[in-house]
Parts: structure tokens; sequence; C-alpha cells
């Protein structure tokens, strides 16, 4: 599993990370986070991380992403894509491969238009809020969704 | 810090867990989930683990932990409370200590009125659909506040 | 069965029945209306009565007598909660008792609010306005759907 | 009073029970249902049957039952004119006869359109869910009716 | 009267005044407004003074209030149930004393959610946004409701 | 202060208290209203009377007032104005000096359109369906406010 | 002209009028109503009366007046119909000769439901609330539209 | 009766009558239309016309007409008002004397805010589309409930 | 297959096609439509048409048809039922045969009101603004989906 | 043209402006801002300046304006009518002047109920959040408008 | 004509067809579609097809086809972009070659949020649920359409 | 300055200006409008034009235009996004430099889902309906901003 990656997907704005609003954000790069993700990891798996504005390639990336062999699952902050974009949601909800939703702050303590996530009916979860400690959980999720379903299928094939 | 602890706090009908359908939930028992959790925590802190089907007793349980100096944070799970409580809102926001709300199921992909929480505005983060891992990571977060607090304290008090 | 017993479970306020407004409800004691059913009922089995005005205790007697090998069914007037409860709700849709949702009035001419019920969403079924005889007909409906299982049981295991 | 009769209303697509999909409904045909009520109501009263799939047949029925002495009340399933026909409320409200309304499926847990009842607003009371049962026990509920008016007349005139 | 009272009661959260947030409440303990109403009313009755976070609890106390001899009406400030507990409402408006709703702050300069209050449709008065004076207004337009009722009799049975 | 003075407002139809419906209102006249007030205060301060069915007009006297270094703030009953009024609730919402809207009756026992003030969001508090004392206990919290600001002032130029 | 008729159609439960709940109407029969209109017309034009239950037989009638040479216009009191049905509507609105709606009681002091007509929408003009009268002066209505089409042809014809 | 008058108040932007857009208003002044019912009504009474674009001053006008013995009732078209205006509504409810609302056009026919008239829930009846034929109707109307008045009268004091 | 049919439904107010508003409709008679169907059918299949402006004899249409083994499927233009009728979409969803809703013109370019079709969910496919020719884009999806059905089992019986 | 004026109108509590919440608006007071105009202008054409807090009022204003031959059109800030009086957007929309709706602040950027504007479908431009160019800006489009009108004259007769 | 072309469009995870779910969509290449529609059209025109995910990328060719003179018309699926892209309805509204919208499944079986197009409003018509099929159709509706064009300009233009 | 710039960004369907509907757009090609906003700005500063169909190349040109020294503010008609997309109101409310919204007809004229500008939340103003001087107005208003600031600043630090 070792050659295999995540796929971390930042959608709209988020490329503006570190220079945003400190509210909401830190202050620091977002390399810093990939990084300690890295670091967690270690040998597991890599990481694969993509940026971009546009819905189109967001759902271009998903596709591709979940199409690849060596790709493990998905970690993507739709930013406010997750609002209304349901056809992102659609190519989340196509997925073969494990997809965890990550908002780095808690969508549910700012404007009532983000108090709710079309995109995560095609999620397996949502993490919001935890900063930018969420794309690690997330990536801790999909490993162990990984390990459930190996376990499920050692199981059902003991022999 | 290792004689203090972090609060989990369980819902309505969440003493059912791992008797409950199967599709949202787990079939081991929520012992095991604890378990899991004080393994990770090792010597770090304790963890206390309080359930109440009654909004009124899970507001004295939140306000008691909050008071209670050994208390380092809540990770609650409102269970339906979330999504029409706002007297439990109430208690979680006027909470010194950090809030996490943790969802077993990814309340998105349920029925409408699960869509919303009137709580998780009274939290820090939101964890929904990580099944019992989600308090795992709301323990992590709590943790990782409380790193940040002093790290800024260290800062801002530098001789 | 004869020793085995049907739970009957009255919501807030249904403990000043008798004494509330004579519009929607009957002036005599509540007990005449459970000595009314206990003779419907005979040998058949047995009631046990509970009133409750707290949303917890009521969500506890519903778990309790679910998990009670000696309980046939449950009749529930959630009264109030009918129209806000969603937890009340998660505990009768948790039910492998059958469970019958009962109203003394016609929720349908009273106050907008009083139009819906959610917990009814949880129930096999809901009765509402036929004044007291409707925790009767709760009780014969309990009957009857045992009845029918019993029916469908004997179909499918004829030898 | 025996040659009198309770009049039994089916609405739309009703004539179709048990042809019908068997989640919702029994297979049996009607008339069992009706030889059910005959049997119980034994030599008390009769009870005449009609069914149609217009509205304005149905409030004709509604009209010609109320306005006949004979007639001792009517028990409705109005099937899915119940969420829309303000018509047939109406001419439900207007009648002085006792009015009962059933549904074989608790409206509650089906498709949303179906949660309200506006011809509910003109019954006396509402009861779905019960499946076929339904209908006995609103002919049970009718009679139950006409005793207590009898009881508050012989009250009200002891002399 | 001398020997009668007024039951003040405060809903969820309210044990933490002087203890939450200044901007909506005052830092003084409660028992100082609790005194200062006691100064006022002198030899004309007494105060008994309850707090609970439960909703049932609440429920518990109106209803004893209200059968109580001694009890001459009711303060109320239901919290956050305010704005959700129809269960609450119905045990107001099923009072024969009179109940007045107060709120600390002015609700309708707040949270969009709390414009509404669904228990004030049982009140006799609501008052919001008076501070902790609104207890005492509370209490003065109790004692002004009996003298009223008072008057009213007389002139009713002048001989 | 004794010169000083604090404005009554009365909107819409109020000049017809005293001869409308008396469900709502009292008989009397609101001069009898007015000496009562009058007879509490005594010398502390006076009272200013106006009554206009003109929403131009009412804000026309909210700003005069809210100018006159001699008003020491408003009493105000916007009647349905509080319903729609944007207009009056900015020039409320303008006022230096404290604000406070009485209502007679309880707005929340009444018609659906009245469950809501949007001018309340510019008052410091509600008072609704405390009759005519509303209006007295409406002073006695400016007065209330007067004294705070001054407590407030005092502990900060202590020297 | 004087061979012609107006068409005045009634729609459900109205074959009730004289009979139903005096509050809303008069308690003589239709048929007074009917010859004050003909002593009104005298020789002017006659008129012809239908009154069905059927929302289809009403469209049919619509349909067969407005083809009908010898026919002026309708007015047209669609009963509850008014509040949903579109499939009155488009008939009304795809007729050539005037249609006016006439509804006996205010429909806006009655429940929420009969505050808007969808059928309006396909009238000419509505009146409501006038009892008995709105169908006088919507037989007038249609002769003043008549008399104003006339003139607008000589005018543009003078020749 | 014949010193006595009926009032026809016309609300904001009326005034322009003769000069607006042809599509919903005739060209003729509105003088013609008074003239009108002048010659309509000959000796029985007179009429006054009144005509304001401010709420107040509608307001006050209805106020002065209802307490005028001579004024027999109020023939008023609100204009846009009758959308939002609770204050002239409230007016209007308050009057003892009849109110018929009339409206030029068919409100239902033009936008979806003129859909509902908030007025009219003050008013005895609506006429809306009848253009200035509307307000002879509503003088015959008003004419038409003092007769019916004084037959009631005459039945109950019969000698 | 030849003696066999497809049943082509059409609800209130298309019988005057050909008659109606050129904007949504064309000129020549449904005859015509009809004719060029049977054309393209030739040999293949029958076609029987119904018209109708009632609801209930619309649904007992739908439901002859689907018990007539003859029939192969069924084109159903609702007309403005589909907006509002609960009950034709019951019946639609109860058929075995396969119903294609059309509409000649697109109910989205109309007004608010038709953009919604409730029968459409009981149809197997939707078909709007092919003007005349969405009947027989209609009848030929019930062709391909008898050849898919035919298809699969021949698919599923392979011996 | 020189002689010729534009009509600057200020709505309700825009008297205040200089005095109030410096967030939204400048300091200086308004005769700044039409001096500024002045200057722009110089000989093109002057201005006229009105304030009403009264919705009568400001009506007048608009017909006068719009009939008087010297008006060359009107910039309107109707301050918080602009979110419900649609008295004013009637009166605004017909106008054979130009008419341009200014706010000094983003009303997008402020509560909920100012973002919309219902007058603002009876003006030419809405112009929001320029602070008080805004009103040049409305003046200079007016002039922009005079400009285009008369080149399509001219085109038009072009002999 | 036989150098023109029909353009077909594919909005977001179109290119997913044949790969998912197969309860909505067919599991052959979406090549087979299009051959099927080549061999309908043979030497009538050609077809091109494009895919996009991207909003903006479908823009750009409705525009680029709707100006290119060899394009006949559109047949597009919008696929999730249908429910909220306003942009892409505005530039299929503003095509000159007639659009026609295309589902493979039935939109109004599926979520709530599917039951709406806003691109319809731009189309001259809706295709929903005949699977692959509506290609077909949409293309022969083209080809109808223009030879309607033709037939109207040759009636037009006679001589 | 002088070598500095104001950044003008058209979103989708506006490079068909000149092209499409004649009513709410002119005829002449933007280039026009363009060079009379450079003939404006003379020598103070330059303008750059960018146009996408694309939601993610509109955010990506913000994002740059605002990182960059040389741009003074963005000028931006966002189109048919102004209604939906969050992604472009985020990044707009991103920017240190101003942004000034523009909408060339009046979008309160037009459709509903036009009345509301999600996107105007980011901006510092929003002008529509001024045609294409919006734009230069737009770049007034910068200009003013840009002024402003440095007045502020010049206070700020006098010496």
């Amino acid at each position: 599993m070792k050659n295999k990656y995540i796929a971390i997907i930042n959608g709209p704005n988020l490329n503006r990370l570190g220079l945003r609003d400190a509210y909401h954000y830190d202050k620091a790069p977002f390399e810093n986070t990939l990084q300690e993700i890295k670091d967690y990891l270690g040998e597991v798996c890599k990481i694969k991380y993509f940026q971009s504005n546009s819905e189109g390639a967001i759902i271009d990336i998903i596709q591709k992403s979940d199409s690849d062999n060596d790709c493990l699952g998905i970690v993507i902050n739709p930013g406010a894509y997750a609002h209304y974009s349901y056809a992102i949601a659609d190519a989340m909800a196509d997925c073969y491969s494990p997809v965890i939703e990550v908002h780095i702050s808690n969508i549910f303590e700012r404007e009532d238009f983000r108090h709710t996530s079309v995109t995560a009916q095609g999620a397996n979860a949502l993490i919001a809020g935890c900063k930018r400690k969420g794309y690690l959980y997330g990536v801790m999720q999909i490993l162990d969704l990984i390990e459930y379903e190996k376990q499920k299928e050692s199981e059902s094939f003991p022999f």
C-alpha cells in the first residue's frame, strides 16, 4: 500500500489559506499542514494535493482519483461549493473510494447559507471546525475504512 | 495534566448502541470504543463517560463538567437533541472548555430533519459520519486546542 | 400470554386528565379508562400504566418496555412532545414491539403546530380524536398485529 | 336502531385493494373486511358500502348519507384526496352525523405530501395505520359517540 | 394573603446567572434579585424560587404550583425552552393562576430562533429585555391581576 | 431631573382606547392611565403624551424626543406598525435615550401576524400583555436604566 | 339580446345553501336569489342555473356555455375548488365570454387556505362577502362589460 | 336617511386615476364615477369623497367616518396599502359601520404581492376587477346591509 | 401484438385543442395528431383515445387500461391536474404497464404553478414542450420499454 | 434645460445623516453632498431637495415632481420604506420621468430584511453602497437617460 | 442540410455513463447511443458530441454552436447543473437555434432538489426519463421544429 | 498612480453583449463602453478587461487582480453567477482592494431569481440598471474610495 496515495482536494479560495481572514483560518502556509500529514503517514501511503477554483476541474480530479487504482480515497474541502454544487455532490456520490468532506471552520457558527452542505450527502463523513487538523482526521478515517473493509473480506473468506 | 479528564457525553437512545439498526451503527458494545480511546490517551489524561436520555440531565452534566477544574473539555453526541434542543445549545455555548460535537452517522445522508444541528452552533467543531472513530478525533481535537492555547500564552508572555 | 402486558404511556400534562379543559377531554379520572381496557382484556393479558412529564423519562420507559420479554407492545400518547421530540421518535422507531400513538383530541382540528406528529413516523399507527376510546383501539390493534405475526410464522413453517 | 346503517366510503384507487402493492395493503378482497365488520355489528345496525374515484361523487354520497335519517354516521377513507380536497373537507365539516376518517397505512411513514390531512379538519377523528382494522374501529367509535350523545340527553332531561 | 406566595421559576442554564456572558446578563448572583423582590413585597406575600434544567421538572413545578391553594401566580423564565417547548406551553395554558413569562434580555435583538416564544401563547403577559427587573414587574402584574379579579367579583356580587 | 420628562407615544388606532373591543382593552379612558403614572412619578420627572395614526409623524416624534435634552427616554406602543414598520424600527434603534416597547395585549395570543415585532429590534425591552400597567413598567424601566448608567459612570470615574 | 342568457354556476356543497351554517349563509332557498336576479333583468336577458359537486362537470358546463352563442357570460361560485383547481382556472381563462367569480362569504375572514383564489386568475373580477347579492352584481358587471365592448366597437367603426 | 352619506375613500396613487396606465384603469376622471353613483342614489343618501396618499390620514378618515352618526358606511380602495397595512386593517375591523373594500383591477391577475389583501380581513366584502363599477356595487351593498339590519330589528321587536 | 393498443388519455380542457390560445397550441384538430401516430404505428399496434375533464373519470380509464390485457401502455396528458392531483398520481404509480406523461407546452416556461408535476412521480417519463410530437415520442418510448422487457426476459430464460 | 431641476428625495430617518452611526454613514452634513452635486451640475440644471419621514408625503412629492414640467427626473433614497412600501413603489413605477433609487450603504451587507427592495421594481436603476456619491451617480444617470431619449427622437424624426 | 449538424452536449459526470449506478443508467457505452442516432439520421444531417464537467465550458460550447451556421440545434443534458445553473439557462435562452433539454432518468422520481430544472426555462422542450432514447427524441424534435419553421416561411411568402 | 489599473470583469454570456436581446442591453459592442471609460480616466490610471463564462476562471482573475500591486480595484458584472455563486462571493469578500458589482439591467425588474445577489455581500457597492454607464460609475467609485482612504491616512498621521 505504500506506493498508493490519498488525494487531498481544496476548492475555491483555499489557495489563499494563510493569507485570508485570521479569524477562521491559521496564518501558516498550507504546506505545513500537508507536511504534518506526511509525517503522520510515514511509510503507510503517500498523499497527492490538488487545488482549484473551478467546479468542473474539481469534478475532473474527483473522477480521475476515483478511477486511479493507486488512489485509496479522497479528502475534500469543497469550500463554498459545498453549499450549492450538486454536480460535485454527484461526482462524490459516484465514487467507489471513500470520500471525507472537511471544513476548516465550524460552518454552523457562520452565515446561514453555510449551515447546510449539499455535497456532504455524497461523502462518507463531514468534519467541520477542527481547523486544519480536520484534514488529518480525514486521512485517518480513510485508513480506518480501508482497514474495516479488509477485515470484512477476511471474515467472509476465512479459508 | 494526567489526573485531569475529558468528558464524553452520549445523548438519547445511544445507550442502545450495539443493539440498534446495524446500518448506522457498529455491533460492538460502546465500552470497546471507550477502551480504544483510553489506549490512545495512555498517561496523557483520563476520560469520564456519561449517558442520559434526558435533556435536563445532559445540561446538568455539561455545566458540571465545565465548572470542574479537572475537566479539559467535552466530546458530546447529543443524538436527536442536536436537531431541536436550543437549551443544550445554550449550555454548550456557555462553556469555557472546548466542546466537540460528534455524530456516528453522516447526518446529511439521513432524513431531512437531521440535516441541521442547532447544537453545533454552540460547539467548536462537528464530526459526523466517522462512525465511532469520531469520538477519538473529538478527543484529539480537544488536546490540540489545549496545546494551541498554551502556545498562544507562551508567545504572549515570553519572559 | 396472559402474564404478559401492554404498556400504556402518557406524556406531559396528561396527569391532569379529568382536571383539564372539558372541551378536549372527559371529566372522569383516567383510572376509569384503564379499568375499561382491563375489562375488555379479561384474561388475555395485563396492562402497565406510566405517566411522566419528562422527555427523558418517557424514552427510558419505552426502552425498558421494549427490552422486557413480557411486554407485548406500547400504546403511547406523547402529548405535546408528539410535535417536536425527535428523541422520542427515535426511541419509538427503535422498538421491536409494536407501538401505537394515541391522541385524545383530533389534533387536526386544533392549533397549526398540532397538525403534524414527528413521533408518528416511529409508530405503527396513529389514532387521534377517538377520545379515550383511542387507548382501547390501540390495545386492540397490538393484539391484532401479534395475531398477524403468528399467522405469518405458522404459514412459513407449516411442518 | 337495527334498521339503520353506518356508511363506509372509500375514495380513489381503493377499489384496487387486494391488487395493490402488498407493502401497504393486505392481499384479501375488501369484502372480507366488510364481512368482519358485519359480524362485529350483528343486530346492532347495518352498513352500506360506497367507492368512487370521483371527488364530486364522494361529496354527493357524503351529503346524501348525512341527510338520510337512517344513516348513523360515516367512516371515510378519502385516499389521496385527504391531502388536498378542501371540497370534501367542507362536505365532511358540514355533516350533522359523526364522521371518522380512516387510512389503511400510517400516512406519517410515507411520502411528505401524505403527512397532513386537510379533510381531517372536518372529521371527528383520524385513524391511520391500523390496516383494515381501522374501519372497524371507526364503526365502533361512531357507536360510542351515539351512546355518548344519548347519555348526555338523558342527563339533560332526567324527568 | 400574606402567607401565600408567588412562584418564580427559572429554566435551563439560568442557574449560571452571574457567571454567564456579561453582555446579556448582570454579574450579581440571582439571590440579590430575589431579595429585591422580597423587599418590594414586604408583608404582602412570600415568594418561592425554583430552577431546573429539565423540561419535565419545570412542568412538574408549574402543575404543583397551580394546584397549590397558597400559590397566587407564577413568574417563569423558560430560557431556551420558550422557543420550542409546546409541553411547557400546554402546562402554562392549563393554569388557573396567572402566569407571566420573563426574559432577561430582549429576545428580538438576538438570534433569529429567539424571535418567537411558543410558551408565551400560554402566558398572560411577556416581559423581555428589562433585565432582572422583569421578574419584579412580573410579580407586580400578578398582584395587579388578583386585584382586578377581586374588583370584578365585588362588582358582580354587590349585595 | 424633575424638570425632565419621559415621552409616551401611542401609535395607530390607540386613540380609540376605551372605545374598542373590551376583550383586549380596558374601558377607562387613557387619561386615567397617564394619571396613574404621574401619581407614581410624583416629583421624579414629568411625562409627555403623544398619539398619531401616521407612521411619519411617529418617526418625527421619536426623533424630536431623542434630540431633546429634557427627554429621559421613550415608552412607545407602535400598535400594528410593530409588525411591519422598519422605518419606525430604524428611528427607535437610532435613539441615544432608552426606548421601551409596550403592547397592551399579549401579542403572542392573537393572530399570527402579531406574533413578531420588527420594531422590538430597535427597543431596549418589550412588555406585552400587562394591559395598561405595561406603560408604568416601561416608565419604571427607563428610570432603572438611567440609574444603572449613572452607577456605571460613578464606578468608572471614582475620583 | 333578450333571448340570450347569463349562466350562473354553483360549485361543490352549494346545493346545501339554506341548510348550512347560518353564520356564513342566508337561510332562504337559492331559488329566491335567482328570482331576485330575474326580476332585476326583466326583459334584458335570461339566466340559466347549474350546480355540481364535480370538478369535471363544472369544466364541461363552462366550456359548453362559452361555446354557446346564446350565452352572454358566466357568473361562477367555484366553492372550495377556488382554492386549488387549476383545471377550472384553465377553463375559465380559456373563455371568450366574460367570467365573474363570486363567493357568498368574505374568504379573507375565514381559514387561511381560503385567503387565496387560484381560479380568480382566470376571471374578469372577484366579488366576495356581498352575501347572495354578489350574484346580482356579477350579472350587472357582465352587462356592463358587454355595453363597454359595444361602445368600443362603435368608436372604432364610426362610419 | 337622505341627509346621511356613504364615505368613499381612495388610497395612494388613486388621485392619478384617469392619468395612469390605461391597461388597468379607465381614462375618464374619477368625478364621472362619483356622479354616476350620485345619479344612482338620487334622494336615498349622499356620498362624501376622500383621497389620501398617507396611511395615517386614511386611518383618521376611517375613524372619523365611523364615529359620525351621519355616515352609513365606508367604501374603500386602499390601493397598495391593502397588501401590507395592518394598521388600516385594524381601523377597518374596528368600525361599527359596514366597510366594503374595492379594487378597480382584478388583483389576482396582477403581480404576486397583490394576490392577497390584509385589509380585507377587516372588511365586510371585497370587490375586485369590476373596474369603477366596483364602487357602485360597494355602495349598493352598504344599503343592502342596512336594509338587512332593519329587517332583523323589526323581526326581533315585532310589537 | 398487432391487436393490442396503447391508450392515449387527454385531461381537462384538452378537448378544446385547436380552439385554444394559439401561443401554446397548434390550430389543427387533435384527430390529425392521432392519425399521424396511427401512420407511424402501421401494423405494430392500435391506439385508443380518451378525453375527460373529470379527475375521477381519468382515474377510471387509467385503472381500466392497466387491467386490460390488450393495453400495452398509457400516454397521458393530465393537463392542469398534473400540478395537484395526487389521486391521479396514485393511479399512475399503481400501473403495471408503462405510463408516459406528455405536456404540449414547456411547463417550465409558463406560470410558476406549472413548474412542477406531482403526477410525474407516478410516470416512467415526462415529455414537455415537444408540442403534439410529444404524444408520438410517448408511444415510441412505450414500444421501446416493451422491447427492453422482452430482451431482459429472453436473457434470463435462455434455454 | 438650465432652469429645470432634478428632485432629490430622502426618506425616513435620513434627516439624521451626519448624526447617525458612523459605520454606515459619513459624519458631514448632507448639505455638503448637495453642494458637491450642484458643483458638478454647474449650469446644466438645478436640484431641489426634499426629506420626509412620512410615506404619504413622499408619494405626494413623487407625484408632484413627476407632473412638474420643470422636473427632469427623481433621485430617491426611500430609506427603510424600500423594504415594504408597495405604495411608494407604485408611485415610482407610475412616473414618466426617470427615477433612480439610491442607498448610502450596501443593503446586501446588512440585516436580512434589507436584502431586497420592493421599490426598486418601480425604479430605472438601483445604486447601493457608493456612500453619498450614489446621489451624484443618480443625477448623472438621469442626465444620461435624457440624452439617450433625445438621441432616439432625433433618430426617429430625421427630417 | 446534410453537411450541417446537431450538437449533443453532456454535462457533469455524464462521461461516467456506462460506469455509474445501473439503476438510473444503462450499462452500454454512450458511443452506442450516438451510433443509434447516426443510424436514424442517415444522410439527413450529422451530429457533433461534446462532454464537459465545467459550467463555463458548457456555456462556451452552447454559444459557439449557436453562432455556427452549420449547427441546426442543440440537444443538451445539463446533468446536475440543470438544478441551479442560471448561467447555463441564460446561455440556452439566448440561442437562436432550438435547444432541447434531456435527462436520462425521470427527475421527478428522484431526490427533491432534482424536481425542478432552472435551465428548462431556457429550452424549447424537456424530455426526462426516456433513458437514452431521450437524446434521439431530442434530435427528432429539432428536425421537426426546422420543418415547421420552413413551412411557416413558405406560407408567409407564397409567391 | 497612472501606471496602475482598474480591473473590469464580465461574467457568463456577457461576451454576447451587443448581440443579445435588445430589451435589456445596448446594441453597440462593449469596446465602445471600455473606450468611454478610458476617455474619462485619461491619465489617471489604466483599465484591464477580462471576460469569462467560467466560475473558476472568474475567481482566478479576482484573486490575481487583488494580489497585484498595480491593481487599484475591481469592477465586476458577475452575470447570472450573482444569484448563486457563493464561491465568487467569497473571493470578492476576500479582496483588500475595493470591489464594485455592476448589472446592466435593473435586476429587480426582471425574474424573481434575479431579485437577490449573493455576491453583493462581498462587494463594496451594487449598481444595477444604469445600463453600461454602471461600469463608469463603478470606476468612479473606486477612485473615490482610494481618495477617501488617503485622506483618512493623512488625518491619522498628521505630522
